[in-house]
């Protein structure tokens, strides 16, 4: 017969049984999720075995159990920080990732200012979304590379520090993201819960604040499933002992008015210094607010976003931002003189043909924009022009004449802005009414009470 | 952002975005199967791009035209047989394999009798079903690695050849099938349905007639599952322009009384001198009238029958078995002695503690106690010793009396003897009553006429 399986051998778990399980839609059992990760991890299982069960997994769905014991098992794949000698709260932010998303530049100095310890890791960017990592990397001498020791001084020192993900961290992890990242299994909530909660947990806190972006610029398109991964994350961080919520939040269109690493550096210095959009400030102060309440500066959320205000106003956030920039080998200086930044040489205003309202900005398309101009990556390979980027002058319900700019590309590359600019001129849309308002905040996701 | 994929890129097809399509259970345009066959046939797809799409493809199904674009790309990766130097109709049977199910040996030299052209490539047996070339291999001598020429000079000579799958043969499915083995995607219908036609069509055949077994010692357990792989294989076969029909027969219990590879080659001798088990006797006679009625050398199937008792009866299949051998390097002695054939050290009878009739014979547990026995392989790797095996001597319906013989093992070792015993007697059930009949043919699934 030529279409027959091996017979079950006695006893050992065996790969292809596990995968076996999971097709046929079973809950695995804590040793044959171990049985997986470990197995890969150490290199004794092959790339096609755990890409075979990976589509299992995402087709299948997995249970909040197996969800937990899978982020557990990245989690302890590697080395999880140790910050018992902080005798204060220990809490973080994680953004699902936009356009134009910047908040993690103005939460950690804020939050550290006001007596949180922050000890942030985060990542690069990829496709149309930015990445906190290329950010810092505009400011100067900013080095995002500390190993485990001085990455615990600077802690000490300010009580924020932003680095990128060690070797140590969840090793698991980064080889099952690059396998699933060849192999259409991405788009998985149970997988990406598990990434995203191994990472963030091996950082040793005892909180954490997650903003899930819903959108057109988000990853996930719908409030539905960017509730479900919300709702998925959260349980996972209280099963592991962890205080977490999730906020889910708007990123239909970009997030303040700069798109572009030294843009958004400029842009969140504005915020620190109490103006900047709007929306970013609201966004940045909301999830402040819930960091201080989980890390008990705040007995109300509400406390916290006045706590959060007055940090920003007496300067104490802007003047712990620049203490982290010194520490971590940037150049202080640029907090208080954008102009150090990288800058572009050339700028393209991008006009609108006609009145109206700004129906919408699609998302995707101003990402894809600030790629092409060269300020992210299309392959992780790539390298990142941090001075190119693209300044919005209207935003969705702004009012529009024709041949008024709708928004200023910032380039180096001629060939490349004319690209940018057809793009951006594609992505508003313009319309004689403006369209029924979005909340800035959709929902927020708590923990599920104990009873 | 952490959990995002790269942008498609323009124009060409990636692998994973073929993967994704099937994932969110798109039909795949030929270009894109193509892509994926060769590519992985040529080494520039790797195995996990390969298995994650074959796990989509399992659990979103494929559609029958993308059954059909997969077999014909994966047929075509290799070498099709050109036999057009037959004027006579070249027809093959193929069967999805099952324990004492060795009507291979009995149709090809059957058929040939009868004036058919029979190019037929098996394969080895793997888990509890057994294999066509290792029951062949037990005759002494006998070459099942013929090259194309000689494989071309025994039809020639004879109308009828038995060999083992080539390197040029259907290489695609080859891989595939490995990877399968190891991922756990061996069980879609329409994977195992591309995977036997296009090593069945590479023969270079006009027609094809499938034995789909159905029941506990089948692949498809179910009638409803053999039904619907038996469809997809005829409408496959059919949409490729080779009268194709699928026959749905009984594999509850062994087929005919002997399992194990040289006992085998005694059975169907008995067959093709006229004798022999019953149930294995009507089975050939059947699949052998369908060979005839799709290759015109028989009006009706009810004709085809009486012809291929016609050709046992006069002796000529059993001539055209012995001068097959031959002209494979056999020993053609063995037909009229069967005491050539090898035979195992010692027997021990296995016997009823009670009385009643025999309900049910656990077929997958008297194929597993062949394999202890050392008749068949639990890998690949395995060799195996062609004189072990099982003589039935009740099989369901028949009465029985405590302390009387059920089965009796042929074995060389004493130790796998005992373990072997101890399945056969849970494989039988005895109890106080008959169990309701079954048919030997549950359905014919003929291709559909056109109108």
């Amino acid at each position: 017969m030529s279409d027959s399986g091996e017979p079950p051998a006695a006893g050992a778990i065996r790969a292809v049984d596990v995968i076996r399980n999971k097709r046929d839609g079973h809950e695995l059992s804590r040793a044959e999720i171990e049985y997986l990760v470990r197995g890969y991890t150490l290199g004794q299982i092959p790339d096609y075995q755990i890409s075979a069960w990976l589509m299992a997994a995402l087709l299948k769905g997995l249970s909040r159990a197996e969800t937990a014991i899978l982020t557990d098992t990245m989690l302890h794949s590697g080395e999880v920080l140790d910050l018992s000698e902080f005798s204060a709260a220990k809490i973080d932010k994680h953004s699902t990732g936009g356009v134009g998303d910047k908040t993690s530049l103005v939460l950690a100095p804020l939050a550290a200012a006001g007596g949180l310890v922050v000890p942030m890791i985060s990542g690069r960017g990829l496709g149309h979304t930015g990445g906190t990592l290329d950010k810092l990397e505009a400011i100067p001498g900013f080095n995002v590379r500390l190993d485990a020791k001085r990455f615990r001084e600077v802690l000490r020192a300010c009580g924020c520090a932003m680095i990128g993900q060690t070797a140590e961290i969840a090793p698991a992890d980064r080889l099952f993201y690059s396998l699933r990242d060849v192999t259409g299994t991405v788009e998985s909530p149970f997988l990406i819960c598990a990434s995203i909660m191994s990472k963030k947990l091996a950082e040793g806190i005892d909180g954490l604040v997650l903003d899930v972006k819903t959108g057109s610029g988000a990853f996930m398109k719908t409030e539905e499933d960017a509730a479900f991964l919300a709702e998925l994350m959260v349980e996972t961080g209280e099963r592991m002992g962890k205080k977490t919520v999730a906020l889910i939040t708007d990123m239909d269109q970009p997030l303040g008015l700069h798109v572009g690493n030294a843009l958004e550096v400029e842009e969140i210095l504005e915020v620190l210094r109490g103006s900047g959009p709007e929306d970013l400030r609201q966004l940045c102060l909301e999830l402040a607010a819930w960091m201080f309440h989980l890390g008990g500066r705040a007995t109300t959320v509400a406390l916290g976003k006045k706590l959060a205000a007055e940090l920003i106003q007496s300067g104490q956030a802007l003047g712990k931002f620049r203490q982290m920039i010194a520490l971590q080998g940037g150049d202080p200086r640029v907090v208080d003189d954008a102009t150090l930044l990288p800058h572009a040489k050339a700028a393209l205003d991008v006009v609108s043909s006609r009145s109206g309202y700004v129906r919408a900005i699609q998302c995707e398309a101003v990402g894809t924009a600030c790629v092409i101009l060269g300020g992210g990556r299309e392959k992780k390979e790539d390298s990142v022009d941090p001075a190119v980027g693209i300044i919005l002058h209207k935003k969705v319900h702004d009012r529009v004449a024709a041949g008024e700019t709708l928004c200023t590309l910032m380039y180096n590359s001629e060939a490349r802005a004319g690209l940018a600019k057809t793009l951006l001129l594609q992505s508003y849309q313009i319309a004689d009414s403006a369209p029924p308002p979005r909340k800035l905040i959709h929902r927020i996701i708590p923990a599920v009470q104990e009873s």
